[in-house]
């Protein structure tokens, strides 16, 4: 398990007509938090693709517990679960400034080679690095 | 329960480099094809809107079987499964050219009021149409 | 000259908290309409790409004259101006349901290998499909 | 006039399938400078709408000169221009990492009352943080 916070301010084009954010972003707050996640232990996603490897989402859950709004700076606190086989395990918590928790989700993705989109297992460097940064 | 069908084509912004769908629009896909099921019974969202209420996002789900491509027509299976309480159902399911299963999702929607952000239960003339479209 | 219409609903993540669309769209909304006009005399774009080329934007502008909103039907009158070396112009008009202009628009895209970025000349079966739908 | 400086990552769902950032989003990058330069001044886009004002984008010119990648670190040198009358102009360069001009652009944008999409004179404190910070 891996925990890595990232924080980031929300921007005008994605607010909606409802003056709040389009449900739609947070599958990209999430994104962003995973790969700051994987630069902060020292393999930037970049790396991944360039070593003929990509990690598509397979599954990805929201659980939507309070609205947000323009200008507002948010914290995700993202948590690499777990590694094994061909997928790999992510949650996320959103806080905004006040320190309350405003939407959870997970994602699982999967390794796939970046030509044949055919499941595999991590690069090594991706295993080593992960079990390297691992607490227990 | 109630079933819609909605065809649409991948445009090239919602591509991303890995070649395919960027896993963000399926909530955009799956938001147009509700809409267009309420629009079918009578409902168009935007009348929801200027009732005074909307219909924020609290739950939703989703599983990516198959990628899929640019300009790839793709066809959505829309259910409305329920309305209880505050809260009503959906699911979707996919379809490639092939009729391949390529995603399936769930979303679990609040009626708020427009101006208090209030959970509340829906207007009349929406459970009405649900009612005399539902099927057993 | 080839002049081509296409029509199309505003969706709901396209709006902002100004309550109209979010100007980012307006981009999308070209791409899709040009390479509309592309099918329409035969040359899908996506034959363009699988034929090794590609067409980025190099200059695009927009005047905005009025507003639109969620739900509005829109078309946009699309006219592929001139191909002229490694170079292709469009220009735009999107009219709302009651036939006023709100937007105008001009791009200019080059044509480039897919490998290498470099520019290039048009291929051939995209200037004789020109050619053939010209008018003068 | 007033020169603001703005650095930013590309993320992964800027990217389209020709493995570039897709056009559409120097609109939004563009957006979020202005901001940023108006936040430098003391006054942050919000209270511009708190006020009752907001600022619909009414031209916006692009040339794209470079093509930027996923993960690039980017930065824009954002000019407010001048105010005048209801308008107000901004332009804008682009830079990356290796500090290589990338693309330029400019945005007029109109004053308008958040209620009445009218036409109207900015602010006082608006006119008085422009005049305070800017340079002859």
């Amino acid at each position: 398990m891996i925990d890595h916070s990232y924080s980031f301010r929300v921007i005008y084009p994605e607010t909606d007509q409802m003056g709040t954010v389009h449900h739609s972003n947070y599958a990209k707050y999430y994104e962003t938090a995973r790969w700051e996640l994987f630069r902060s232990i020292g393999i930037p996603y970049i790396e991944v693709e360039k070593a003929g490897y990509m990690l598509p989402v397979t599954r990805m859950n929201f659980r939507f517990i309070k609205t947000t709004h323009y200008d507002e700076m948010l914290t995700v606190i993202t948590t690499l679960k777990e590694v094994k086989g061909v997928r790999i395990w992510f949650t996320y918590k959103l806080y905004n400034s006040n320190n309350e928790l405003i939407n959870t989700a997970e994602t699982e993705l999967a390794f796939v080679g970046k030509d044949n989109w055919k499941p595999c297992s991590p690069p090594d460097f991706v295993v080593q690095a992960i079990e390297k940064y691992s607490s227990q």
